[in-house]
Formats: structure tokens, sequence, C-alpha cells
């Protein structure tokens, strides 16, 4: 017999973006148990959580064990009709509204979907901006545009700077470039002489050699590029380089993405441009 | 004399992220009030509890305003030592660890930083694949990877599918490639044909010819790219064709790339790789 899994679920009656957030923040907390994470996205009517509470009611009969759900519901009535499950059921609107409402001295408005809705048109646009803005001025590509930047990422091949620009351009509307040091750029351990007016923008990315091979590894097995000496020797002359420029840097070997970016700017006191 | 905004502090000993995501959310229910907004991510030393303390009061004593701190503490003694804010304080973990902690039936970890930590190897590794399969697979500039797609989007320039595709690649993982429907294209209301091997992984984006309209001059002022005939044109014809062709479609017009890629995915029945 296999061990029953118990189910959390996050449910949303818009994309079920924050209620995941949450969720895994306190679950992160009881790390070994084990799960089943389930996403319920826009449930947003009698029917739909009608069909949540079946499965819900379906996976603790499984399992035999008591379900969770991390919950973020504003119309009361939904709300109510989901505390008929036997689950534990943890709402942040019900946690938080009272609270809220009672500093603000006045009734929440009870609108769905405006959390990660479309603000205002300027802030789409600045947020498309950004993305192909990043995507243009990925990997060296253009110089032109580093003029425009909010940030410029430097570091070897593969070392995380195109997702941490990305996220950047998504997540905060920054105007993020990438310019990847290369073997020709080691020669010497100046900073290559196109990046030296932006000196104030540049931002430096290190990893862990033997991180680096496992990564380029996948990419290009057996390859020179992907050998330790390589890694070893690009890594060093960057951190040289950067070290000799006093450009501040992290290294990103133990750090996800969301974790770089954030990091990163507030090291280097980048303001975002919204988020 | 300007009228006191009262300050909302997100404070997290991690990214931040999620304590943002929440207040965004509680905030929208009372939209209209008057805040400022201030991010305080990696507090986690009794100094930077410290800085944070005295900045709050300072904003309070400057508003005349009770100031409101979300937030995300995982050690007991941080979060005791932010209590002695005059601030409204909502922590989720205080919230939400001792039901969770009976349920699970033993002690949460207190652990710092895991909830946006990189989780494992594999799962980084593909979330950066992901994300250089999207930049490479943009803009129909390679169509010989389709093959490895778990979603193709369609639609006429600037509808929002670069976003969208760059977003699931970094929130869930997938490898979202993307193919304009361009002039060329419109001649009929058949699908191109270099797409129709993969008719099951299509998916359609369409969108308001006006606000089309807008975005594209935002870009190209005043050209016919631009122009609101040319904007009605392939809109219709891309609706047409993706009619015709019986594949699924979302209007972005109204939609966050959040909202865009949650919700085509859940009408696609499109499964996250991770996240």
């Amino acid at each position: 017999m296999t061990e029953s899994k118990r189910s959390v679920f996050f449910i949303s009656d818009g994309t079920g973006l924050t209620v995941e957030a949450i969720g895994h923040s306190l679950l992160a907390q009881f790390h070994g148990e084990k799960v089943e994470q389930v996403t319920l996205p826009y449930i947003d009517s009698t029917d739909k959580v009608q069909r949540a509470l079946e499965r819900i009611e379906r996976c603790a009969a499984e399992s035999g064990l008591r379900p969770v759900m991390i919950t973020s519901i504003v119309s009361d009535h939904i709300r109510q009709q989901l505390h008929r499950s036997s689950a534990l059921m943890l709402d942040v609107f019900e946690s938080y509204l009272t609270p809220l409402a009672k500093l603000f001295g006045r009734d929440p408005a009870q609108m769905v979907n405006v959390s990660h809705g479309i603000a205002d048109d300027r802030r789409y646009s600045e947020r498309i901006e950004a993305v192909h803005f990043a995507m243009d001025n990925d990997d060296g590509r253009r110089v032109r545009e580093f003029e425009q930047a909010d940030v410029i990422l430097l570091g070897v091949s593969r070392c995380g700077k195109t997702p941490t620009c990305l996220y950047m351009a998504l997540q905060f509307g920054l105007r993020a470039a990438n310019y990847p040091i290369t073997e020709e750029d080691m020669d010497s351990t100046a900073l290559p002489r196109v990046l030296r007016p932006f000196h104030d923008k540049l931002f430096g990315l290190t990893i862990d050699p033997r991180r680096l091979m496992q990564i380029r590894q996948e990419r290009r097995a057996n390859s020179r590029y992907a050998s330790l000496e390589q890694c070893e020797f690009e890594v060093r002359q960057v951190e040289q380089m950067l070290r000799r420029a006093q450009i501040p840097f992290l290294n990103a070997t133990q750090l996800s993405v969301e974790e770089l970016a954030t990091r990163l700017m507030s090291q280097a006191g980048i303001e975002r441009r919204f988020g």
C-alpha cells in the first residue's frame, strides 16, 4: 500500500497565484509532509464551488486525511459555501478584511479579479515595453539601447542573467539588459570598453564553477565550454573583472530567479517601476 | 496642504513577493484610499527590524495615520520585535501556522527563505530551459522546435503573445512558443501550413482593434501598421482563422499577463511543469 497524501487546495476567484504563494510559504515550514497540491483558479460561481467541494470530499475520503484549503475568495456568499467542506479552510480575505475595514473606516468593495488585473493601460504598456526591451537587449545582442536600461547584468554564459532580466521586466517593469562576458573579453580583467559609459548601471552575477559546469553539461555535454577547467577559468576572470571595476555582484548558485532579482535590486538601490 | 497618505509596509524575511501579492489583493478591496506602499524584503536580523521600526514610526508621525504592516516573518523572535510597532500588523505565519501545525501534528520548522528558494536543481534547470525555449521560439523565429512545445500561441503582432509565453516559462516551467499571424498568412483564413501538424498545441489570442491600435501607436506612431483600419482587418482575419480551424482563443484586451496565462492553461487543460 502506498502512503496516503494529504490534499492541499489553493482556491481563488482569480488567478490563484497569491494563494499558491502563501501555500508554498506555509508548506515549506512542514517540509517532509506528503501532500498533493491542487490549484483551482477562477472559482467564482455556485456551480464551480460545488464541483470543487465534490473534488475535495473525494480526496478526503480516498486519503483518509483532512484536506487543507488555502483560499482567497472575495464574495462572502461563495466563501460560506466553501466552509461546508470538511477541510481546514484558511482564507486571506476572511482573516484580514475585518481589521483593515476597521482601520480604513469603510466596508471592502467585494470586487473580484482586481489584484492581478490590468491596473491601468500605462502600467500594461510599460510592462510590455520592459519585456521587449529585455529580449532585444539579451546576450549583448545590442548595446545601443544600454542608455535606456535601468540595470545591465554581467556574467559568464548560463549564470542566470537572462531569466533574471525577464523576471525584473515582468514583475517590476524594469528595463534590464544583460551582457555576457565571453572569452574575448577575458584577455584582460579590464571592463570591456563598450560597458564603461554605463558603470553605474552594471551589476554582476557569479556562480560556483561546479554548478556552472552542471548547467552547461545539460546544454552541451562533454564540450570544452562545459568543462570544469573552462568554467573555473571564466568565473575567476569575471570575478576579478568585477572586483577591479568595483561593480557589485551576487553569487547566483543558491538563489532562485526571484531572490536574485529582489536581492540585486535591494543591494543596488534600484527602484521598481511598478509592482 | 497635500492629503496625507497612509503607509502600508510589506515586510518579509524573504523576497517580500508573497506579502506584496497579499497586500495588493487586500488593498484592491479598498480602492480609492490614499496609500504609500513600501516593500522591505530580507528583514532577517534584529538590526534590520530596528531600522524598519524606526521608518514605520516616522511614517506614522508624519502622516498622522496608523500604518499597516502585511508581514511574513518566520522567526517568532523577529515577529515579536515587529509587534512593538504602533502599526496594524497582519502576519501570514502568525495567522496560519498554528492551525496547520495542529493538523499536521508537528511544529513548524522556522526555516527562512525556503518558499522562493531553489527547490531543487532539476526544477531550476527546467525553468531556465523553459525561458530559453520561449526566447528562441518567439515570434515564429524558428518552428523546428515546435515539436517540443507545450503550447503555441497565435495572434497578430503586439497582442500579448511574448510576455504571456515568458510568464508561463518562468512561473510554470512551460515550453511556450508563439507564432505571429502576419499579413502574408492573411491571404486566406486557412491555418498557415507550418502550424497544421501542431493543431492540438495551438491557442489563439485576440484583442480589441482599438486597444491594438493604441499599443501599436506607441511603437510606430502614424504608421499603416498602427492604423485602426489595419488593426481591424488583422483581428478580423485572425479570428476567422481561429474559428475555422477550431482553435480555442481568449480576448487579451482586459486581461493581465497573469490572467491570460492562467486562463488559457485552465481552458486548454495545460498542466504546469511545476509551480
